[in-house]
């Protein structure tokens, strides 16, 4: 998923209160021996994270398909047998074969399936292809930006998850290598018609008409949806809204299964984000070789339901500081 | 959740093609030695399955709390610094006080908020008192009869987990310590208007108007809810359907987060369970000292939504498998 840095749960203190991932949070320990505090087991890779103690989560490494060493990061591609392969990213599980769909499914279709006819579309990370081949399925897009600045990243998702990085064989995608900050400030404001954000901090992003970002899980205990949205409304001027994915192997001892999106507008016409004005369905492939395995707009709706705990009203704000 | 046996992601073969709970699937490993086809950590409680290898989930045990074995169950208590306090029944995790919420209200709210006026209810299992506590909620209710065998389980629930177990404290709660069976035998067809099922094999339960039942998780390969719906719309004769919720720390390596519950109506006037006409708030306390965590309405009709690859139509037949 996020191919820059991993989603680390770590809310930043900054001033849009967005979640910031900042902390390269797991550590990879095929067989190799680590810091005492963590427990290891030889051949399985395992995460954990300091912010989240107490908690393991182990898959064994079934083969490893590649290990390798970027000029940014270390990447390490192995099979399990339940979860296909997977690919970690310095230390951190950036996605499986067998779950990748939910999230990149949700990312990609909840901004862009709440607007009408998206035409210019830009991906911050998501080096490994599939939200490209979802931006894909949409035939009213006439352009795809991504800003990647890791190329061998992107081969190495090329060579060993083919369904996933052949986003990239979209003639409309094109690639930008190029650090994102530089990217952004060569931009007019208002070229996209939606940018989606799998890699870091959108503090800047009031370049496209709607805005999707990883947000945290609503199990993350210092994560305050009602304040989020607030001020997201403010930095944005339009509407914000937060939905959520289910994840099965995504950082557990962080999110926990649940991954959030922060969904925003900017000023113009109003954006209701539950209700999908541009749905998409199983019949729109894309570049891709299959159907949507995960998202349809019944689902599109439901993922902007919270649980009790996760609203901030005053019936319930003793009980959400409770979970 | 299940007192009684540890569901394990197996579906029966039987006639119904209702999940049956056949395999106490995880072992418990705080600190001694198991085989040595699973991971131990010494001070960890590990989660594992042999239908679902090569993946393992680890709480650190903070302190354990009491180690016992009742007359039918070896159970533990344990304390972690994220989950609050743990329940183990013959090796494989109940329940944890953090997330206990999403599972009991979601499996007691779903069936009595679909009902108008419930007025009997039974429960099988639930020997925690969870459900108890939810069921309590529902003002319209007057008899609430819960068949759990093991008595040392409820003690042992009072004792460590009193926010749980105060379920027992509401004066309409009428415990039955038989065996689940002999106490289906002596019940009238038709006497409840809900029976919820957080233990074992509903094949005869049409005692009731509404039946409450868990369910695989949608990512759990095996399960075809297409065919579990339809089969049980011929069993019971009323409608049927599939809702979901999300418990980070349910047996990850068989539901992954995920746990499914089915929901099925004998004959009479048409469930939709999708809508609830009995709506409950968080100003519905009942013996609870806290308002509703995690349900709420619109959840209520959210949890029914699926993924596209968990459905069975002709579009996505292929994908489904590939999952």
């Amino acid at each position: 998923m996020g191919s820059i840095v991993h989603p680390s749960g770590v809310t930043s203190n900054d001033e849009t209160g967005f979640s910031t991932p900042k902390i390269t949070a797991a550590e990879g320990n095929v067989g190799e021996s680590r810091s005492d505090e963590h427990p290891q087991i030889p051949g399985w890779f395992a995460e954990h994270c300091p912010i989240w103690p107490g908690e393991a989560h182990f898959l064994k490494v079934e083969n490893i398909c590649f290990q390798g060493k970027s000029e940014f990061q270390d990447m390490l591609v192995f099979e399990t047998s339940t979860y296909g392969k997977v690919f970690v990213l310095d230390g951190a599980l950036q996605l499986t074969e067998k779950d990748e769909c939910s999230y990149q499914e949700m990312m990609t279709h909840l901004p862009l399936c709440s607007i009408p006819n998206p035409k210019k579309v830009l991906l911050f990370g998501g080096g490994d292809g599939g939200i490209l081949r979802e931006i894909s399925r949409h035939s009213s897009v006439e352009q795809i930006d991504i800003c990647e600045i890791d190329t061998m990243l992107i081969d190495v998702y090329k060579k060993y998850f083919p369904d996933i990085a052949i986003g990239y064989k979209d003639p409309r995608v094109k690639l930008h290598v190029i650090d994102g900050t530089i990217f952004l400030n060569s931009v007019p404001k208002g070229t996209y018609d939606a940018i989606i954000v799998d890699a870091f901090d959108p503090v800047t992003l009031c370049l496209g008409r709607v805005l999707c970002i990883q947000g945290e899980s609503f199990w993350f205990k210092s994560l305050d949806i009602e304040e989020l949205l607030i001020k997201s409304r403010k930095i944005f001027k339009g509407s914000s809204d937060y939905a959520w994915t289910n994840v099965p192997t995504y950082p557990r001892q962080v999110n926990i299964g649940v991954i959030g999106f922060l969904l925003c507008s900017t000023e113009g016409p109003y954006v209701d984000f539950r209700n999908p004005i541009n749905p998409i369905g199983p019949e729109n492939y894309g570049i891709s070789k299959h159907p949507l395995k995960y998202y349809n707009s019944e689902v599109h709706s439901a993922s902007f339901c919270l649980p009790s705990f996760a609203k901030r009203t005053e019936a319930n704000k003793s009980t959400a500081k409770k979970i």
